[in-house]
């Protein structure tokens, strides 16, 4: 059927929408895809559904060739399920919660693993049953705090959502490629140009996890790669590990009186000037900051928590946050300061070294019980200087294992360029991109929480191993209209675009407008979808609605009529070819890839 | 693809769930096509998304076909506009509400006019863009206080909802007739038995309205229909205005002592035994029976309503609700008798006779500020026995108008099989069905609360005027499988079958598999969709879960080989018919109705 651009719900706004904060939310907009009802929630115009359900469905078909099947789980959930798992709590305020008429307790779903869960359990009870990899395109709900970003991250959103169920973990290893695979053809497909990286997995639980990220630059994930392959999200970046050092030389450990020393900065001036060293200038890197963050678990309890890290990085809030999920770091306030006297602000160290009475030592265990966390960098031996838990004052030649322990290591220090890759493949460059799809091995947390077992060969009862792997759907379209637009619109790839070929008639002539409308419905009957500018509006505006709208191809029925021909303009390129009017159908069939 | 059972999600089951009430419920989760989640709440398993695919599709390509565009709301919806149209109050207990996490008031989508007048309002301005239709498929939610019936009376569950949006009535007429025509197409791809009723419009305001209920004993819908071709949904019955009728000859009200006869029963046996009628015995008909029930608004506020019917009819509560909305009626509790004295529970009436004290009128300008409405069949000059609002009194010989009024007339009497159809064209019959589909003409309500306006072509500003049409997606799923089964399981139509043909090998022997798989296989090439019963079961319980998933055509490979045939059971018809092998593809891509 063709598309009339005179009766097509669509209004193309000449300005940009004054919230929108990238080019996808702006583009989208204008073009008149979607249209913003509340703060992280859209509505999707005829132009935007079908661009979404163009998405869908290259995700349908690659997910059914890689065996997986289709079905739907409501959005509306009861509590129970995620009560078993304790995930009605830690998902914390992220849940959108709500009542029934008889005061029954219901979520709207975020992810559904434990329905997944429950079903199998239902349904299937042998290995003979398994593999299974079940996968539903559905509405997702999240409260974020901060939705921003158009349909980036947003409340209500669309999400592909699987699941695998093996009977052990070469099982899981294998339906975790099947699935890997699946979505390297689906994002190929889409036309993304996208990076796989080494991932945390977040609130799910679970070990082996992999991101597909979508580089850009208003990306809210940021990533590393190395010369020789490594790849990561930066919050799934390990630290090398290094050996512990010899300390034999080091003198005992000293207080000093370093007065109006709160920062890195002024220690280190304040360490050359009055406590140099021999052999070269102390560095930020001799110094040991220490960082306090109040965590807020789910349940609203809140605990303190010190990380010592090298002067010279500071802790990555992403890598803090991912790294003590379900809890959330939140700032350490005056009146957190207050309740912990031992934690002076500006001079926190791992002990204080106040002589007239005993140290006091950071950790758990220790009297102050506050946890502490280092960097794998503070190796045992090494040599700091760092605050003394005294205002105005720092310990000096202190060693890691000799002078003071922790309460373990912690990862979150920030990631930089030029930092080794973990595998010894090189130096690191650092990246931002949108997180579209990501897949992990979830293995048996959820099969234990909600009891899915299956007999085994021999008869015996064992817990079913899940992977669990999902796509941004409504997600992937705002990526992919970020990496394809200019400054005059979108420039969708030919798959997703919401029709294949733009007509646009250039003049009021009869014989203009009969020949677009003869060329619309001969490709119309090849199985072209056709937009058909059959405006009453200058071809100026016809021409930039074309742009803004991003159909991979435009073809002017104008002028050229004269000497018997059209002008086939690739959106993309920006080139222009002349085509005789009897030959168009058949190269524009030609020139649009087949859709599937 | 073909679909093997060896690896499809499915389990059936020989045993009807426990809180499966109608056919579909029971097959439709014996046939492993659907799950209860909660109450009212279902998942979908393959086969059933399959269906429930099929479904859209068909309503997808017929409203595409009828010019409406798809677009997509959310589900999740902000407070403001239904409070600007009064929805968030008038819904009730009905409407999911909930906080975000700033607390903010949302809701859960029962239906979307309010989202539909904005976008509208936000894109168009003139009555050259009209006219407009827009529609989507959605979930939709509702919190019903009795969900039953599976799929039919769901609280989470899929509905195609569009709206049409005009610049005048002529307008309106025309969109409602393409609509009413596009369902018309629909319904009859689904291979749905319907009719198409006269209707009320429910909450939704607005005018002209008809329904397409599928005939069905477990209908939750009473229609009537005439031999003339009147049909009515019995809510939307009325009845015959009749003339006044002469009262010369009646004497004067007069209370008389009716000692125990709180019924219409003992108050005729009394009065035939104690005030006998000289020409004919009393009968029902004679008396005048007044049912007082508690109006509750949906802001909670209650009111007594007293109706009054011919002593041989009842009150019925679905015409009473259907006629009241959007408050609903409750039973009228001793508590309320007590708070009204003039109401004497089994002595009602119009007036209170006391010859002590001046008459008490029922009436909300009366003095007992008691709501009074009549049926139509009490018309000016009829004559009564009734209440006398005094225990054991009744009131004779009270003639309408001359001795009491209402504050007007509410058509709510049962419906009964024989009565006049209200257009003269004979007499009624009762069926029952379910509500499939609902068309009306809203009018201008939301778009005069929502302040939907365009400029005409005089370029004053005109209020929009729309129309509104439902199809319940996921319960045409349940009345399809109502209309569409036998004691042994499902029988699909061919347009919404999960598969076209279920092809089930009934021997372990090589040939028999490998004749099965190439026939899949030549099949599926052919563009059919093939179910294959790959299983290692025995034919015996092969044949029974094909019969119970009701796939149309059931193409058996096994003795006939020899012979080289195949048998072709038709599953609804149980026709079999014994097909050479070799033009099993054919014959089979010949005996289904080519899927659009």
């Amino acid at each position: 059927m063709v598309l009339r651009m005179s009766t097509l719900f669509l209004r193309t706004l000449r300005e940009d929408p004054a919230d929108a904060e990238v080019p996808s939310h702006r583009l989208l907009v204008r073009a008149g895809y979607v249209r913003r009802v509340a703060p992280g929630i859209f509505s999707w115009l005829p132009l935007g559904y079908r661009v979404l359900r163009n998405v869908e469905q290259i995700i349908r078909e690659e997910m059914d060739r890689s065996g997986a099947q289709e079905v739907h789980f409501p959005a509306l959930l009861p509590r129970e399920p995620y009560e078993a798992t304790g995930r009605w709590t830690e998902y914390g305020a992220n849940l959108f919660r709500l009542r029934d008429r008889k005061g029954a307790d219901y979520l709207l779903g975020p992810t559904h693993e434990e329905l997944f869960t429950l079903l199998v359990k239902d349904l299937y009870s042998s290995y003979k049953d398994l593999p299974l990899s079940l996968y539903q395109i559905q509405t997702k709900y999240r409260d974020e705090a901060r939705p921003r970003a158009g349909l980036l991250r947003g409340r209500e959103f669309n999400m592909k959502d699987s699941y695998s169920f093996d009977v052990d973990d070469t099982g899981l290893r294998r339906s975790y490629e099947q699935h890997r695979a699946a979505y390297i053809r689906t994002f190929d497909r889409l036309g993304l140009d996208y990076v796989i990286v080494a991932a945390m997995s977040g609130a799910m639980g679970g070990s082996a996890s992999e991101e597909f990220l979508a580089p850009c630059d208003i990306g809210e994930d940021t990533y590393v790669r190395s010369p020789g392959g490594y790849a990561a999200n930066v919050e799934a970046v390990r630290t090398p590990t290094r050996e512990p050092v010899p300390y034999d030389d080091v003198p005992a450990a000293h207080v000093e009186e370093t007065p109006d020393t709160p920062t890195i900065e002024t220690l280190v001036a304040l360490a050359n000037e009055r406590f140099a060293r021999p052999d070269r200038a102390w560095v930020a890197g001799d110094t040991l900051k220490n960082v306090v963050v109040m965590l807020r678990q789910p349940d609203g309890t809140r605990e303190p928590l010190v990380v010592g890290v090298p002067g010279d990085r500071d802790v990555d809030l992403r890598r803090l946050s991912a790294a003590v999920l379900p809890a959330e770091p939140e700032p350490f306030t005056d009146a957190d300061f207050a309740e912990h006297p031992l934690l002076v602000r500006g001079y926190i160290g791992p002990a204080s070294f106040d002589t007239d009475e005993p140290a006091q030592y950071l950790g758990v265990e220790a009297s102050a019980k506050v946890r502490y966390l280092l960097d794998p960098r503070v190796v045992a031996g090494t040599r700091w200087i760092t605050g003394a838990n005294s205002a105005g004052h720092h310990v000096f030649d202190l060693v890691a294992r000799r002078d003071f322990t922790a309460d373990g290591t912690i990862d979150v220090a920030d990631v930089r360029a030029g930092d080794p890759a973990p595998d010894g493949s090189g130096p690191l460059e650092l990246a931002r991109g949108i997180e579209i799809g990501h897949i992990f091995q979830l293995g048996r947390k959820y099969a234990e929480a909600l009891d899915l077992k299956v007999l085994d060969e021999n008869g015996r009862l064992v817990t079913v191993t899940m992977g669990c792997y999902g796509i941004g759907v409504s997600r992937a379209v705002a990526a992919i209209a970020e990496q394809n637009h200019d400054d005059a619109g979108l420039v969708w790839p030919q798959e997703v675009a919401p029709a294949d070929v733009h007509v646009v008639p250039t003049g009021r002539e009869e014989a203009v407008i009969a020949a677009a409308e003869q060329l619309a419905g001969g490709l119309d009957a090849a199985g072209v979808q056709v937009l058909l500018d059959d405006r009453d509006v200058s071809p100026g505006v016809k021409f930039n609605d074309a742009e803004l709208i991003g159909v991979p191809l435009i073809v002017v029925v104008g002028r050229g009529l004269g000497r018997g021909a059209v002008e086939v303009r690739d959106r993309r390129s920006g080139e222009r070819t002349d085509v005789p009017v009897g030959d168009a159908v058949d190269r524009l069939v030609a020139a649009r890839a087949i859709r599937p």
